[in-house]
């Protein structure tokens, strides 16, 4: 069966996602129309995933359709917005409908759950990679940027960090997930779950907010980078789940936690809430299973700062994953 | 010299093309942030270009740049819609700086001319792949969609076709344009001209209208098939330029229509207008240097006949570019 570039947008992609009625004109003119409503700003996000840089060429096709989207809702919520509107434009090597069918399922039921509709982009022939953009609003004055942390604020981070970074360094070790626990860590690697009605929720009490893509210390040194500040964190703070603890273990890996620092992919939200705001946030997530978890201050002195258990400084490196840094 | 993907954002694309005052969060956090006016529709335009499938390998960074954003400009032309703002993923697979600066000079120059200011986007590391979204607007239901062709209008086409697709052939046979001629070729593939005001005068004007990307035929049977109507168009009428047919002729091409009817890449406006204005429409066009030409008709009968000077009827592969198609 040969399918060409519009077969393919109309049995795969035409009806990936939520239906809504903002939609003037979607998959099928030269653009797409869309209505924004009243006091609401616009906020667009834009990621990229390249097969073997972003994600193990042998992901699955349904994964890659999820995390394609997972990662610009993700943005979505660090910025405190709700998506609305999505556009993709895929690049694959061939035409394999059962792989295209995978890819829209992974990106549908997300976008399903998100209230998300495909409106357009553009299928092409060429190494397998997927660039995803993410529309939607926020109250007009009301995104949460990286640029509002004060000195004093406490420093929080949502759920748990380090499960992907583990998962994806197992996989590099030729992994074939196999146990509970294997399989969890291969979820939080290719099925994150963008922390949205988090992100919204903290619109007003967080200062300044990221999502963690390219590691905790990298990603926080670009909330310190934009507001002028810095920070310490507490090593022993950071929130390690179950799983990734007990696969630490059995790995005779104890530095455990100096992953968790610098592992990216994790997609939870790091945040600064000024003080008098903490028990007003700490209500708010009590309403969700992630929970949050205070791992640090931001301090007037630039740079990030890790303490060891001891009190001690941690050296560690602070860039987390840079595209064009030199392989 | 080292650059990171951040050194690279900020040097090279920060101040890319226009700035804009709507513009509340650009380059530099999770998501951009944008102030739509009230009483106008969002519109959105999506386009990937593959190096070595939409480009020859050997195309210098900025034409790479400058096209990448014309061929989404085009798709606004072709909605009648206002550009705005852009959006950029660019896959490269090397990080220098010479093709980067050269690249985003590309695209910048056509920002600035257009009004459009690249607003966000992602770098990333693989073989190379750029895909641009352009964000405008258009007065509200006043967008020209692909399906209201009906019989009896009239079909024109803007500027001339076959310059663009005569020019890949000619580098796909290992060209280098030297003559004054050859290089307006290069021009017409490398640097298309967006028909964005032509566009927007045609509001209220055209009943259809698509851009000229996959070739004539084949974007004149997207209009013929989201309208539900057919057209017969008449060969002679084809609009070439000058150097179009002196090259032809040099070639011993004597069918240089033909390829005006199946070459894609000239990214002209084709649009059906009702007989009742036509004046209007040519009135219009007497402003615009590109002009515009009456190709053929709307009919009822499905499908699309090209009748050639003797009025006998063209036997033509219908199919314009198919990204999937076997190669």
């Amino acid at each position: 069966m040969t399918l060409s570039e519009f077969d393919i947008i109309r049995r795969y992609f035409a009806a990936a996602g939520a239906r809504r009625n903002d939609v003037a004109v979607g998959i099928g003119d030269d653009a797409a129309v869309v209505d924004v409503p009243r006091g609401r700003q616009l906020v667009l996000a834009m990621d990229t995933l390249v097969s073997g840089v972003h994600f193990p060429e042998e992901t699955r096709a349904e994964d890659i359709g999820y995390k394609a989207l997972a990662v610009n809702l993700s943005d979505f919520a660090a910025m405190g917005a709700e998506p609305a509107w999505a556009t993709l434009a895929l690049t694959a090597p061939r035409n394999d409908p059962a792989w295209l069918a995978a890819f829209a399922e992974g990106f549908s039921v997300l976008a399903r759950d998100t209230g998300v509709q495909l409106i357009g982009g553009d299928t092409t022939r060429g190494p397998l990679t997927v660039t995803v953009q993410v529309q939607g609003f926020v109250p007009h004055g009301q995104a949460v940027l990286r640029s509002g942390a004060r000195p004093g604020d406490v420093v929080y981070v949502s759920g748990s960090l380090g499960d992907a970074g583990l998962a994806l360094r197992r996989w590099q070790q030729g992994w074939a997930p196999i146990s509970i626990d294997e399989q969890y860590l291969a979820m939080r690697l290719n099925r994150p779950v963008p922390r949205l009605a988090e992100g919204c929720a903290l619109r007003g009490l967080a200062s300044a907010m990221i999502d963690v893509s390219d590691g905790l210390a990298a990603d926080l040194g670009h909330i310190l980078e934009a507001s002028g500040v810095g920070a310490t964190l507490a090593l022993d703070a950071l929130p390690l789940s179950p799983v990734f603890q007990r696969v630490c273990a059995a790995m005779g890996q104890v530095q455990g936690a100096r992953l968790a620092l610098s592992a990216g992919d994790d997609y939870e939200l790091c945040f600064t809430v000024p003080a008098a705001r903490q028990e007003q946030v700490e209500r708010q997530f009590a309403a969700f299973d992630c929970g949050c978890r205070v791992i640090g201050v931001i301090e007037e002195r630039a740079g990030l700062r890790v303490r060891q258990t001891d009190g001690s400084p941690l050296l560690f490196e602070h860039g987390g994953y840079d595209h064009f840094a030199a392989p």
